[in-house]
Parts: structure tokens; C-alpha cells; sequence
């Protein structure tokens, strides 16, 4: 019979599958010889077992029975004992953290006897019953369901009476009569007294936290996070200690670095005379580690030297929980602190520095994710410059947000849908916000600290969060935020600033961060461990620049119709378009010549020898078109034609499905002079920057390729117009051309097209337009509804479909390389920035990626990561074939 | 070395590639010991040197001057000779018949004194001086491209000045002054004497027809009917015999059996005192051949003899040219003739009764180009009650049509571009007219008989044409008909009844013709042969019943939306399409219920338990809104709502590329409740019609899908309806639920989606739409540049395009049967009447093809000609293993 039950000092920190993260370091601290407090776990496996059948099986019953008897001899108390009785905690704890997200009941064993015996054991009634009272309010809510303001409603009331502030105000007698009252909410609620036997709420209480996995806003944290749904939590129940005995007892949170900035320096909370739930829920603001170095200072000593043991021991920033009684200090939790990306960087970092762990660990560590949110943008200088700022904050987790404020989860959702951007205000949020916090900006609270569960929850989300704003004050019933004389309602603009704790009022507009020393070693790790290049994507002087610094190995798409569109130049291009033939066309592309040619000279220049690959003209020419009748006739008059001819000719160029229609290398054959145009555009400015003494690697590709006759019939035009203008400058310049594959027709045909082309570039987003026959511009109608449904997991925009458009891929490379092994493949489009497409890319491997400048950065991440993670595979199959000859 | 010239005893009718079809066949009759005149080929391997090398090789011109002597021996006559001189024509006989596109050279040998020496030997000076002034006329124009019109202009004013009526009224001395004159006009344009030298004459004439080989009418025409251009000609040299030696003398063409009807009896025209070309021309108007019983009664009885003896030996209708010289018959070539679609329909059957030929080789002999011709629409009745008939010619191709007249081939090509429908009118057509020919949809001319170039072009060609209606005037320079005191201008409709020789006034609309018993036993003979199974794609009454004339073997796509169309329906379909919710969308969805059940009650009841693919709602639901502000008035009026509020829902509505859109199973997962009636409406139909007895066999297809997710959401619903409406009314009726597979990520992952899914049908349309990137309503910009351009061969939504599309068919097909081995896979869609594609998918192992019910006989008949294919290719394999082992 496999074993469902295990005493700490049964288990290891790697036993987490089996025993959850917290049970597994509970096990690990007890063999360190830290002061945890007593207890047992029961495993996810039982968890499992629960899911499927719905009740606790016998041997289950039976083998915490058994461990129950062992904490009772260990701790010398009873569990309903009326002497002498064993109280105890019951936590989830799941494989990995979702703080918040499950149930949690205390003081568990109390009952009208015991809590006398307790009263007298401690001599000390008040906490006897505060424990009593708090046990009734958790096990009411978390295991019974009756709704928690009924409960504090009657603390209210009861404090309002008496004219008291805090709840540390309240008496034993109050505390009595509130406990009284308690059990008759309770009663009258549930047709039946509160339950006295220990047994009883124990096994009651295991049960409620097994139910808990499946409670709605765990779903979701688990969606959010993609953590599978079948692992199942496990239930950890250990002997109680009070932080709630007096003042000199209390509980505390403490992270071994600053979880909000990296620093290297203990960061945390501490309440005193509390228990546990009051800090985590941010009801009471509690007073900063160090205030605990005044207080009890042999305290504060053995807790810094467990920090750092702890940090040592598991290689990484703790999030330590602990609890002091009567001076005593025990150590509830550790776990690998969550942080924001700026702290995960420099801990990582430092923690190489401090040779703790070595840079591939540092590498694996931060996520692509937390690369993106580096990047997050800030308010802009000019902005700032006019911001009215209204309150300041606890900078709970950093990021700029402008939006709409809302005060209610709900309210986010719909106003999300209408295409709002939202900022979630409440007074303090709790886990059924979640999906409000998922789809706002940023959030605001007015209570809870740096640690409460909108800071916690933020910063885990790298979404920008202010907490414990208490100048602000929130009325939710009203939705409405009052500051000073002022209200603002539903919908009024504000901006926060989650690096100062800075709330303004209206919008501000954003820029880009820039990134600092920490951030560029990281990128040069991860250069060093890599094979995938990262390119990006850039048509203009700022983009390239801001691709050059996060050190990209080339220009891997420049879209030249982007050049196309500045007001000088749009002229130029309608008088193209709507000439009526060649010779017409001729003047207006003369004009374009030259200005592209001052565009490819300065990117070249730039680029100083890193390839360049351009790709000739792409989207059909009526994006280029005015639509507005002043426009129009403003055109008409500069084109010296009339306007009806004019909006003749913009008719003719109307297209029923634009995205399947006169595009692409199909405009390059109807009419060649443009791209003709375009490639001497390219090669003269080539030339001209390699005579400046500056090397130049031009890539050349043609766009919508779909066939073998349509590529090789631009070829060798193109060809013939490059070697012309070598021969005549008597220069040689390396040049490749080759094409998109972006039709699913040229990866199905790749072989015939690989006798010709020099490189292919998957263009993933048209790619996966055509293999799905989604129209990015409609699939709004159905997308939302498909995620609903479960008929879509991912959106195949932004992660590639490995099943379709990777199969697609597969074929075109396979195909590519059996009739020209020296081609070069890579990918463009949204896809090159996701981590589990760059690993399908990798394991194809491709040579390179290309992406838009402000996701290389998690993209070289990616490139590294999954370099590194093929070498570990092929190491352990190595060590395995030794073992096997 | 290579053979490269053959005597005609050195040859037989297999061997028509190496001399040519005319070559081959003059060989044949040799040895059959008809009255051939002595000759020889040069072969086709020749003229492929002379592609390369631009001369004739050393070695030919030896073999010549070898078979010229042996002619020399056997006639009795000299090259050259001045006293019994040998004449020879020169014919070019390619591989495959091209009747008047390539060059002929009668009577060469003739200079100023071989022509006293023939005047002497025949005692007949007019004959040879006739014979001298064509031998020039000839030469000059096809070996020295000198204007035919110059030498015809000092023919006309001849005659103009002594008053005749026709080429035979002219003396001797007339004929001497225009050979005088002839040699003038060459020797003006070329600055050289004509080559008075034989062997000179010989040599040069074999260039030209070598060079002809590659004239631009004749590539149009390998075009036109897939020949290779790598094939080249042969050359025939033969001694003259002559048919315009007076009036026991004569030339004429004849057919075995009638090549317009296909009639068993001798059909042709005959021209007394007259040289082949005089017929071909249509320049004389000639007598029809059984005039020769009167006139030649001996001549007759052995030319009747001798066609009846070439039919048999060939075992096909005979196109047989003969010259009657002195009142001896001579033979100069036979070949299979060509024919209409109705005549190839009857010979072939016919034969297979004669026992001549069997079955297999009939069905082999009809092309599915003449199948689709048989079903060519005539005039409707009602529109040939009110036609004004203006006159009638000779019914030289079958058909009727309708358009505007023009009078040059090059205006046809003009009009086509701006999409007329156009008829060339011509007083007789030449090869240079054939782009025209192949342009227009008829073609009528008032000079030439049957067998001028007009009417044996448009009869291979299957396109309707009335020749020699010779009471039309028509002006070709001022492009003017001209009927009685009426005039008709370039622009102007008439219409055209090829099969009656009827030409009317104006437009007349057209019907589909009704076929005849020959048809059908066509039909079943092809039944009797072909694996793949022809369904055809019907919706309406009219079109199912078609199909079931035509012997299809169930209904492969029925599309739903098409029922919606109808004006008493298109209201509720609105109204369900505008509804703002479930509820609302109830009312419409019942009305349709009801209309649909009537629709597919009809479908099973004429189906009678062969299959019936029914496909759920496919296209955007905007397709059915009203575009006009009337209409949408009007509907706002009748759905009870705002003007303002329906512009938006239909705007609501609108997409940028709806190919891509919200369509197809889509529409399915937002709107469940539609597919869901649709399930209703046929399964309550199936139950209704098998209760009265009659056998049914739905296959509900879902269109439009792109994963299995999708496949499965719809499944489960469409499912769980069925069975409930089977129990509940406790009957079992087979039924399939499949998919139309058309998205290319459907292929993709076809063994995903087979796991739930019992049949797919490839819509080859739109999955060539999305595999090229191709949007049908969008090509027209390019693809006729895309085919001028030779970017692409073939319309790829005519024929399937097996590289790129065909790829997608075979992995869907490799991976739906590997997870599925009983998956039924069948093709509905435009390649599905074509018969390579048909090989294709007959090849694939697909069950059936579907098609529009009149491109059913044409796929019937080419799934049993690939089937025979493959059975004799099998059998040669049999063969050939037998060797073997």
C-alpha cells in the first residue's frame, strides 16, 4: 500500500511532487536542525485520490491518525485534551506556490473545553479566545462557506461599541461575546452547532483544503501560469505557535533580498502580536524587518543567521515566514522568493558574483517573461514634466501604467472588452480579484503593504502595482476615489508609477526603458551560450540603433514599404501607383530611388558588415491610397488628373481578400520596374558604403513567393541589375537573395525553390494566416469565443503552431536542405520572440530568428536556454550510455 | 551513323515519330499497294538537327541526292531534265496533325526550261505554265517570305482586264505573262533571279519547311492542343501528279465517315481541274464528292473501294486527300479525321458495333474535351420562336453562340481583354487567324465548304462555325457585314447555330442540350470500367435530377447555403443572421427548420439511398445581407428595428479578407443553435422519407475546419441530436459525419482530425486558395500577366495543381488512412471535371470525385479512361515480370 502520510523528518526538499513546496522544505528545515514547529504532511497523492473519489479513504484516516499520536508524544499535549491540548495548523501547500490562491486554518482543536485549558495553560485568557474566535471566522469561511462579513461585521460592531481602533483593542469579555455570537452565525447558517470534536474538524478541514484545489480563482492562477491542473495539493498540519500571545510574540514575512529591487540587504515585514493571516491579507500595516532589531535583538540575530543559511542551502532568494512565541522564534516556511524582473536579474547575477551558482544557472533562471517586463516602458520625461501627482504609494511592484480606473474585477473584464485599458482601484484586493488584476494596467490599493496579496500577486504578473495608498480613500460601494476635496468615478483616467509609488492624475504616454549593466551581462552570457542568432526586424534609423544595442547579429527583416509612408515620400509612391504605364511610372520612381537609397546607405553604415536582409515591396498598393474624399481630390489635383479618373483607377486596385490578393512578389512581376527600382536602390548604396570602407552584407528577399517560376523570374532580373552595377564599379560585394516563405505553397514546393534561392526565411505571420485561413483583421469575431469554448489553447500569433505552420516549416527545411545543403533558414514574424517556438526553431535548427528590436533581448534568452537545456538532455543520455556499455 | 531519309517502302504507320504522321501513313499504303506517288521522308530527327544547327547536315543532303536518284530510276524522269523533267512536292508531316499550320511546296523542279519540256511531254502548255506560276507563288511565299497578296494582285488585275470569272479562264499567254510577272516581283524583292537550279529549289524548300516547324501560328497551335515543341516535322518528297491538267483531272478530300455527324458515309468535296491547295483554301467553293460517281464513275467505284479498305486497316474514320491526274487516281495521304464531338461520340460506337474496335478503345478514343462539347447549350426555345434568321451557311462545327461580331482576329483578342463575348467574321479565315478563332466563341465565314480551314480548325477545336454563307457580303477592311440593304458594324450581336448553319440577328439565350442514346451507352460502358466514383455537387431540385440523368453515384456536396438564396427564405435568414442573441435568433431558426426539412425531403426521396453529402452552413453571414440602402431599409422595417441600428450589426458584420473570416465551422462554435437546426432539419427529413420506405444515406459534412478541436466541439453536438431524434423515434439509419477538407492546416494534422472524423472530402477551391495565397475574386490582376509571362502554365482552380495543393492531398490522405484505414476520401471542386486531376486522385486511391452535374459525364469518362490506363500498364508490367522471372 502506497505510503499517503509523512513525518518532516521523513522527507527532503527535492520530495516536492510528493509532499508540495512547502512540505518538502518544512522536511528539509527540520534535518537542518531549524526550529519548525512539529508536524506531518499528507501527500499530493492522497490529494489525487480525493479528487477522483471524493472522500478520505480509510487507510488515509488511519495513517494520520497514527502521525497524530506521534506529534501528541513529541509535544506532550493531547489533541482535545481539557488539561493540556494539542492545537494545530492546517495548511495546503502545492507543488509550486500559489500564494493566496488555496485554504489555510488555524488554531485548529479548539472547542468550548479546550480553549479554557488553554486560557489556564498560558494564563492568558484574551489570546485563548482571540484564538478561539479566529479559528471559528477561518474554519466558518474556508471549510463551511458562510460568508466572512457576516463575522466581521460583528468585530465591527463590537468595536464601534466600545469605540475601539484596533482589533489588539478588543477584551477577553469582547472576545468571549464575539465567540458566542460567532457560533450562532454559525448555527443559524448551518442548522448545527459548531463542531467540538478535534477529530471532526481536522478531518473536515483536510478535506476543505483538498477541495480548495479546484475552487475557480485556483483554476485560473494555474491557466495564468500554466501549471498542470492534475497535480493536486498537499496538506501539512503542524503543532501551533502563537504570535498572538502578547507583545512579545508576533509573525513575520521576510524575503533574503529585496524581492522589489535585487539589493542584496533583508527585506520584510513584522507584526506584532498577530497571527499569520494578518500580514499576508494586509489588514493591519505592519512595521519593517529591522524595527524587529530594536525589539527583540536575539531574535533578529537568529533569524539573520537562518536567512542566510537558508539563501546558501537552496541557492536562491528565501521568502522566509516566521513566527515569534514568547520570544521563541519558529520558522513556518521557505521558499524560493517570487520577485520582479529587475530583482530576478540582479539576484541571479549577483548570486554568480558571489559564486553561489554558476552563470548557465543564472541564465536558466530568468525568464523570458521577466526580460519583456525589463523592457517595460516608463512615463516619459515630457510627461512627467506635467503630471499632477496626486498621492504617493508603496512601490509594491515597478512598471508604468496609464488607464481607466475600475473597482471591481467585473468591471475590468467589460471594460477590457470594449478595448478599454483599465486600472484596478480597491481598498485591498483579495483572491477574487485575480482575473481583474490579469486584464488591468496596473492596480491600486489604499491598505496592505509591500508584502499583501496585491503586491505579492503583482509582481508575479510583472504588472506595475501601488499598495497602502492611505491618503487615498476608496469607497467600492460607490466606485468612487476621493482625494482631499476630490472624487474620481469609474471610468476618470489616472497614471501610476510602480518603481516610485507615484499615482497621477490623466494619462501619461510612455517610453522605453533603458536597460543598465546588469541587463547587458546577461546578454552577453547568454551570446556565449547560444546557437540560434537573434536578428530583428527594423525599417528606421531608431529601430536599428535600439537592435544594435541589445546586440543583434543582423538585420533580419527590413520592411521597405515602411519607408514608404513619411509625408515626403507618400507623394512620390501614390504617383507610381497610379500611373497608367511604365513610361508614367518612370518620374516617380526616380524620385524613390534616390530616397531609398539614402535609407539603405544609412542602415548599411550602421550595420557596419552584420547582414542586412531587405525584402522588396510587400503589401498590395492600395494600402498606399488615400480613402478620404479631401484627400483624394488633393491627390488628384497633384497628379493633374481628374477625379473621377482618379477614383477610378483606386477602384480598379480594390481588392476583395487583399490578403490573398496583388502582393508581393506578384507586384514584382506585373510591374518589374519597381522592384527593379528597389534592387538598384539596395546595390548603388551598397557600393557606395563599401567605398566609404565600411563592410556590407545585403540579403535580398522576395516576398510572397509561392512558386519556383515566380521566384526565379524576379531572380534573374534582380541578378542581372546587381552584377551590372558591380561590373560597372568594378567592385565585388557578397550578396545573397532568397525568399519569404510565407505561402504554404512555396514550404510544399521548398525543393524545387531551393535550386534557386540562397536563403529561406519563414515568415510565420503570413505563414499562419494561409495554414489557418484566419484573417488577422477578422479573427476578433471568433477568436474570443474559440478560447472560450477550449477549441483554441494559444493564440498561433504569438506561439507558433507547432502541429500546422511547424509542420510546415518541418517540410520546407527538410525539403530546402535535400537540394541545397548550404541553405540559410531563418524565421521573422511575432513567433521569433515566444521561448517554445524559438525551441521548435533550435531543434530544427535554423540559423537564425528575427524579431522586433524590443523582444531580442527575451529571444537571445530563449536562444541561450534552450542551447542549454539540449546540452544537459544530451549529457544525461551520455552518462546513460555509459552506464549501458 | 543515323538513318535520317526513308523510301516509303522502308517504312510503316508505327513509325510516326520518326516520319511524321503523313510520312508514316504514305509508307503504310505503299506497302498496302494503293496508288501512292513514289517518294520519301525525311525524318523528324532531321528537323531536330536543323533546330540546333540552322543547316542541313552533310549527311542528310547525301541521303538525299541517294533517294532523289533512286525517284529518278523508278519514274523514268531526271531532276532538272530538259526534256522529261521530275516535279516533286514538298510536304512537311509532323507527329501530330497541324492541317495548314506548317509549309507545302508543289511542283518544284520547274525553271524556264523543265516548264517547255512538261508544255512538251503533256502537250499541254496551259497546264504547265499553271503549274509554273503556283511553283513560284508557292516558293516565294513560304521560302522567301515575299507577300502572298503582291503575286494575287497581277492575278486579280489579269483577270479584271480580260474579263474573267475564275483561275481557269486564264490562257496560256495570260499564264506566261504572270510567270514573267512573278519572276519580276521576286527578283524586285529578294534582288535575285528565282533559282532556276532544281537541287537548289530542294534544298531550300526543306529549310523552309524545317524553319515553319517553329512559326508562330504553329507554337500557338502546340499550345493550343498540348503538343510538345520539341517533336519537329518530317518532310515528304513525292513526284508530282496533277490534278489541274484539265477536265479529266482533278484533286478533292474525303472522309470515311461524316466528321460532323458522324453519319457511316462517305462525306467530302472534290474540285475538278485543280491542285490540292485550291480545296484546303476555300478559296473555289468545291462540289461534294459524290459528284465524282457522275463524272468519274470508275474513279469513284475504286476511290469508294479503297477508303473503305484504309477505314478498316486503320480501324478509324479516314481524312483521306487524293488527285485525280488524267482520269488515274492517285492517294496522296490519309490520317485519322479529325471530328466533331457528336461524330467521334458516334464513330467510336458505331465501330465497337461493326466490331472494329472494342470497347476499351472507344472509351480511350473520346476526349473529355468532346464529352463537355456534346453537352454545349444550344438556343432556347423560346429565344429561337422570336430569333430573326438573316441566313443560312454551311453547318461546319456544331454549337450555337452568341456575341459580337469582329472582323480580325487581333480585334477579337481586344474585346476578349475587355470581356466580351465575341464572333469572328471573316470572308474566309487563313492560319493567321487562329488566336482569333481561339478567342471567339464562333465563327462564320462566307466563302469555303466544308472542309476549308475555317471548318476544320473550329471542328478540332469544338467551337462552333458556319462556313461558306455566301449571301453575306463581308468587307473585312471597312469591318462590315453586309445582308440585303442591311449593314452591321464591328460591335453588333449575332448568333450563330453551327450544328444548322443558321446565322440570326442579335443575342439569343441559350439551354443545355438534351443527349441522345449513343450518350448513355457511353456512360455505362464507362461504369463498366472506372474505380473512381463520380458524385455530382447538386442543391436544387433541377440539378439532382440532372445528376441522376447523367448517372451519378450520389450527391458529394450539397450546399445548404444555397437554399437560403431564394426570396421567401432570405428574410428569415436575415432575421436570424441580425438577431442580438440566442433567444431571439430562435423564431427565424424554427422557420428554417421547417424549410430545410422540405429541401432535403425532396434530396433523399429522388436520391433513394445512394449517399447524399450534405454540407452545414459555410459561407460569412454578411454574404446574405443586402448591400442596397433600399433593401436595407426595407429589412429594418421588417425586423421591427432602427435604420441606424442595422447599419451597425451589418457593419458589425464586415470583414477585410471574409475568404479568411468568420465562416464555415466557425460560424458552427459561436452559433451552435444554426449547425443544430441544420443536424434537425436533415436527420427529421432522413427519418420522414425512411419511413415511407425509401432507403437514405446522409453524410453530414462540416466545412471549413482547421483542427480537431473544432471538428470535435461540433461533432459532439451534431452527434448527441441524431441519436436523440433516431431513438426517439426508434429507428437506425446509417449515417457519416466527415469533414471538407480545404484548409492546408486541416491536412496538416489530418491524422489528428481523423481519429474523429468518417470521411473527408478535399475542397480542392478554396484549399487552393489558401495553399497559393490565391484569392479567386482578386486574380484577375495578375494572373493573365502570370500566364503571358509563363509564371504559370495552367489556372490552378482548373487544374489541380499536384506540386503544391496535390501535396497537401497526399499527406492528408498518408496520414488520415494511418490512423483511420476505413476513412472515406473523396474531391469536390472545379479540378474534379478535370482529367488530369482525375488521374491524380485515381492515383490517390480516392473513393469518389464530386462535380457540377454537367461536368459528370466528362469525369465518368475520364475515371474510366485512367482505370484502362492503369490496367495496361499493369499488364505491360505482368509482361515484362513474366520476362523476368
Amino acid at each position: 500500500m502506497e505510503k499517503l502520510v509523512y513525518a518532516f523528518n521523513e522527507g527532503t526538499k527535492e520530495m516536492k511532487e510528493l509532499l508540495g513546496g512547502k512540505g518538502a522544505n518544512l522536511a528539509e528545515m527540520s534535518s537542518l536542525g531549524l526550529p519548525v514547529p512539529n508536524g506531518f504532511t499528507i501527500s499530493t497523492t492522497a490529494c489525487k485520490h480525493y479528487q477522483v473519489h471524493k472522500e478520505l479513504s480509510e487507510n488515509l484516516l488511519l495513517e494520520i491518525k497514527n502521525k497524530l499520536e506521534e506529534l501528541e508524544k513529541v509535544s506532550g499535549k493531547r489533541f482535545g485534551d481539557e488539561y493540556n491540548p494539542l492545537l494545530v495548523s492546517v495548511r495546503s501547500g502545492a507543488v509550486f506556490s500559489m500564494p493566496g490562491m488555496m485554504d489555510t486554518i488555524l488554531n485548529l482543536g479548539l472547542n468550548d473545553f479546550t480553549v479554557k485549558a488553554l486560557s489556564q495553560s498560558t494564563n492568558n485568557p484574551r489570546f485563548a479566545y482571540d484564538s478561539y474566535r479566529r479559528f471559528i471566522q477561518m474554519f466558518a469561511d474556508v471549510v463551511m462557506n458562510i460568508p466572512r462579513h457576516k463575522f466581521e461585521d460583528v468585530l465591527e460592531t463590537r468595536k464601534k461599541q466600545k469605540g475601539y481602533t484596533f482589533d489588539t483593542d478588543l477584551t477577553t469579555e469582547d472576545l468571549q461575546y464575539i465567540v458566542d455570537q460567532f457560533k450562532y452565525i454559525y448555527k443559524t447558517e448551518k442548522g448545527s452547532d459548531f463542531p467540538a470534536n478535534p477529530q471532526d474538524q481536522l478531518i473536515m478541514a483536510v478535506e476543505a483544503v483538498f477541495s480548495s484545489w479546484d475552487n475557480p480563482r485556483a483554476k485560473i492562477y494555474r491557466d495564468l501560469h500554466n501549471i498542470s491542473h492534475t497535480l493536486g495539493t498537499a496538506v501539512n498540519i503542524q503543532e501551533m505557535v502563537f504570535g498572538n500571545t502578547g507583545n512579545t510574540s508576533g509573525t513575520g514575512v521576510a524575503f533574503t533580498r529585496n524581492p522589489s529591487t535585487g539589493e542584496p540587504a533583508l527585506f520584510g515585514e513584522f507584526l506584532l502580536n498577530a497571527q499569520g493571516e494578518d500580514v499576508v491579507a494586509g489588514i493591519r500595516t505592519p512595521e519593517p524587518i529591522n524595527r524587529l532589531q530594536e525589539i527583540m535583538p536575539l531574535v533578529y540575530e537568529e533569524f539573520v543567521k537562518i536567512a542566510n543559511l537558508l539563501e546558501n542551502h537552496y541557492g536562491d532568494m528565501q521568502d522566509i515566514e516566521f513566527t515569534v512565541e514568547n520570544g521563541q522564534l519558529f520558522i513556518l516556511q521557505t521558499r524560493n522568493g517570487k520577485r520582479t524582473a529587475q530583482a530576478a536579474l540582479q539576484v541571479a547575477i549577483d548570486l554568480v558574483h558571489e559564486k553561489v551558482i554558476a552563470k548557465e544557472e543564472a541564465i536558466k533562471r530568468i525568464s523570458t517573461q521577466q526580460i519583456d517586463q525589463l523592457l517595460h516602458p516608463t512615463f516619459s520625461k515630457k510627461g512627467l514634466e506635467q503630471a499632477i501627482l496626486i498621492a504617493t504609494g508603496l512601490p509594491a511592484s515597478p512598471g508604468a501604467a496609464s488607464g481607466k480606473i475600475y473597482f471591481h474585477a467585473a468591471d475590468v473584464l467589460q471594460a477590457k472588452e470594449r478595448g478599454e485599458n483599465c486600472l484596478l482601484v480597491r481598498a485591498e484586493t483579495s483572491p477574487e480579484d485575480i482575473e481583474g488584476m490579469i486584464f488591468s494596467e496596473g492596480i491600486l490599493t489604499s491598505r496592505g503593504g509591500m508584502t499583501s496579496h496585491a503586491a505579492v500577486v503583482a509582481r508575479g504578473m510583472g504588472k506595475c502595482c501601488i499598495a497602502g495608498c492611505s491618503s487615498l480613500y476608496i469607497d467600492e460601494e460607490k466606485r468612487e476615489l476621493i482625494y482631499g476635496k476630490t472624487v474620481l468615478r469609474e471610468g476618470d483616467f489616472l497614471s501610476l508609477d510602480g518603481s516610485t509609488g507615484n499615482v497621477f492624475l490623466g494619462e501619461i504616454s510612455l517610453e522605453q526603458t533603458t536597460t543598465g549593466s546588469y541587463f547587458t551581462e546577461l546578454m552577453n552570457w547568454a551570446d556565449e551560450f547560444s546557437v540560434l542568432q537573434v536578428r530583428a526586424n527594423a525599417d528606421t534609423k531608431s529601430d536599428v540603433q535600439t537592435a544594435l544595442n541589445f546586440g543583434v547579429a543582423g538585420i533580419g527583416l527590413c520592411r521597405t514599404e515602411h519607408m514608404f509612408f513619411e509625408e515626403t515620400r507618400i507623394s512620390a509612391v501614390r504617383q507610381m501607383i497610379l500611373s497608367s504605364d511604365e513610361q508614367e511610372r518612370q518620374e516617380p520612381l526616380n524620385t524613390l530611388l534616390e530616397m531609398q537609397k539614402e535609407d539603405f546607405i544609412q542602415l548599411f553604415q550602421l550595420m557596419k558588415g552584420k547582414p542586412v536582409t531587405i525584402r522588396l515591396l510587400d503589401p498590395p498598393l492600395h494600402e498606399f491610397l488615400p480613402k478620404k474624399e479631401e484627400e483624394i481630390k488633393k491627390l488628384a489635383q497633384e497628379l493633374h488628373i481628374s477625379l473621377a479618373e482618379i477614383k477610378n483607377r483606386i477602384s480598379y486596385l480594390e481588392e476583395v481578400n487583399p490578403m490573398l490578393g496583388h502582393r508581393g512578389c506578384r507586384l514584382g512581376i506585373t510591374f518589374p520596374d519597381i522592384y527593379e527600382m528597389q534592387t538598384r536602390a539596395i546595390t548603388e548604396s551598397a557600393v557606395s558604403v563599401y567605398q566609404q570602407g565600411i563592410a556590407v552584407m545585403p540579403e535580398i528577399m522576395v516576398p510572397f513567393i509561392g512558386s519556383k517560376e515566380e521566384y526565379t523570374f524576379i531572380k534573374e532580373r534582380i541578378t542581372k541589375i546587381i552584377d551590372d552595377i558591380l561590373i560597372e564599379n568594378n567592385i565585388s560585394i557578397p550578396y545573397k537573395i532568397g525568399t519569404m516563405m510565407e505561402i504554404p505553397r512555396a514550404c510544399l514546393t521548398a525543393d524545387e525553390i531551393a535550386e534557386e534561392a540562397e536563403f529561406f526565411s519563414f515568415g510565420t505571420n503570413d505563414l499562419t494566416q494561409m495554414t489557418y485561413g484566419f484573417s488577422r483583421d477578422d479573427t476578433d469575431k471568433f477568436l474570443f469565443d474559440y478560447k472560450a469554448k477550449n477549441v483554441l489553447k494559444n493564440d498561433p500569433f504569438q506561439t507558433l503552431d507547432q502541429s500546422g505552420v511547424g509542420e510546415l516549416i518541418k517540410i520546407a527545411s527538410y525539403k530546402g536542405r535535400k537540394v541545397n545543403s548550404a541553405i540559410k533558414l531563418g524565421v521573422c514574424g511575432e513567433a521569433g520572440g515566444d521561448p517554445d517556438s524559438i525551441r521548435f526553431f533550435h531543434e530544427l535548427g535554423l540559423s537564425y530568428i528575427s524579431c522586433s528590436p524590443f523582444r531580442v533581448p527575451a529571444a537571445k534568452l530563449a536562444a541561450a536556454q534552450v542551447a542549454l537545456e539540449e546540452k544537459q538532455i544530451s549529457k544525461k543520455q551520455k552518462q546513460k550510455q555509459t552506464v549501458i556499455f
